[in-house]
């Protein structure tokens, strides 16, 4: 049996809609869902006590979907199944992002649990290479896909982001810490009128087992704002939500949307 | 005998200042500069006969400083003295920034006149290394000053931009196409209150006989309305505009500015 332990955000229903079966929904204390309602909710101190519930519950697969902020952990509430587990969660809230979801996904492993990234459980999450879209990508624009790619693949080496925007080959936005939502908003504000394409893809380093990067109708209609004429995602590599409305807004909005083989 | 061409911008009036002796300012017709007044204004369809005539006024040495736009040939302009220039002309027109201006110093130097750096014929327009500034940088600062530098590095690489914000060593904002000062103004929206710092250093690969990046008083402005607490620039790489300025307002705002070794 499959447990999703869900986050923030659409990911975790959709994973559930997806996915075979009906998987057990959990989710932290401090990190409730707000798009899927949890059958169990644990304290992060007392997760050795959660994965014994799992075991309970013949769980043996656990996907990590959606958006969960770094807990607080109060030592007064630490339970005994959990007080083993101490060091490295320990270590694991002491490293960086990567750091932290690796060192989680550590002790799931070592408790016997497989854990399965969110396109393994939902491969329809991703969508198959090539263009969907009424619009199709030109020959300027696969130029400039071939720039972002290059672009991105400089910025995920030194982890500054996983997006950008390229037009005539140039970067005229890059993605910070803030997302690429924050990004296309600022890109509202561009001088140069209008034209060129959102380019997102995973970073090579990336631990596949979490969420891989994601767009959805939302970004669709802010890199219309922000006057790109199209997306192109690595094929493969980022998470498209709802679809059908993806393509739609697409259509709508006079947008191509490009998965692009890396 | 000194010939500064000079385009838009602070730069040449403050090379013109600062450079020995009384430089001869000379201008591009249709890139005139905004603030020092040219004695001699050339077409760029006769940019031959420009250099026959610096030859003549015993013109050795010149200087490229401020911003130029591409000019547009109008090819029934060409005279005499330029046609046989016009095959580099064309190949420069048609490469990109650093290529074309690789190309154009290139014929200067064909000429026999010797291309010098803004910061090489005045280079007071260098700081020296360290903090002028009555804030001092700390310990965080420092380590967001090494993140920024190696943000930098892999910018430049892709050829991305030349600046960044970092705040607790991660990216904040990331220049583009649009430059710094736009960088600085997206920044008024950021999500996450304020701190970091600016940093800013050259192109590694970036041709030492044009102009280095800039900074003035309006970037210490834009980067204190950014939330920003101070300024790293690489020493010796980046040129700063009217000094006692730029420190009296980073004193008055607040902000450290520091000229960090690379």
């Amino acid at each position: 049996m499959l447990a999703v332990i869900a986050g923030t955000g659409a990911l975790p229903a959709e994973v559930a809609a997806h996915a075979p079966g009906r998987p057990l929904i959990c989710a932290m204390a401090g990190a409730e869902p707000d798009m899927v309602d949890p059958e169990i909710t644990f304290r992060f101190e007392q997760l050795g006590s959660f994965l014994e519930r799992l075991k309970a519950a013949e769980v043996t697969e656990i996907c990590l979907a959606g958006a969960v902020r770094r807990p607080h952990i109060d030592p007064s509430a630490i339970d005994a199944a959990t007080m083993p587990l101490v060091p490295v969660l320990q270590a694991a809230l002491a490293a960086g992002d990567d750091g932290a979801l690796r060192a989680i996904i550590g002790i799931f492993e070592q408790a016997g649990f497989a854990v399965r990234a969110a396109h393994e459980v939902a491969p329809g999450l991703l969508m198959a290479a090539g263009v969907p879209t009424k619009v199709q990508p030109g020959e300027l624009d696969k130029a400039d896909a071939e720039r972002g790619a290059d672009i991105v693949a400089a910025m995920s080496a030194a982890d500054i982001g996983q997006s950008c925007a390229v037009r005539k080959q140039q970067a005229i936005a890059v993605e910070n810490l803030f997302g690429t939502d924050w990004m296309l908003v600022s890109l509202q504000q561009r001088p140069d009128g209008q034209g060129g394409l959102l380019f997102k893809a995973p970073k090579p380093a990336q631990d596949r087992r979490a969420d891989l990067p994601t767009i959805g109708v939302e970004t669709v209609e802010a890199a219309a704002k922000a006057g790109l004429s199209g997306i192109v995602l690595e094929a493969g590599g980022v998470i498209v939500l709802d679809q059908d409305a993806v393509i739609a807004a697409c259509d709508r909005l006079g947008l191509f949307l490009w998965l692009r083989e890396a």
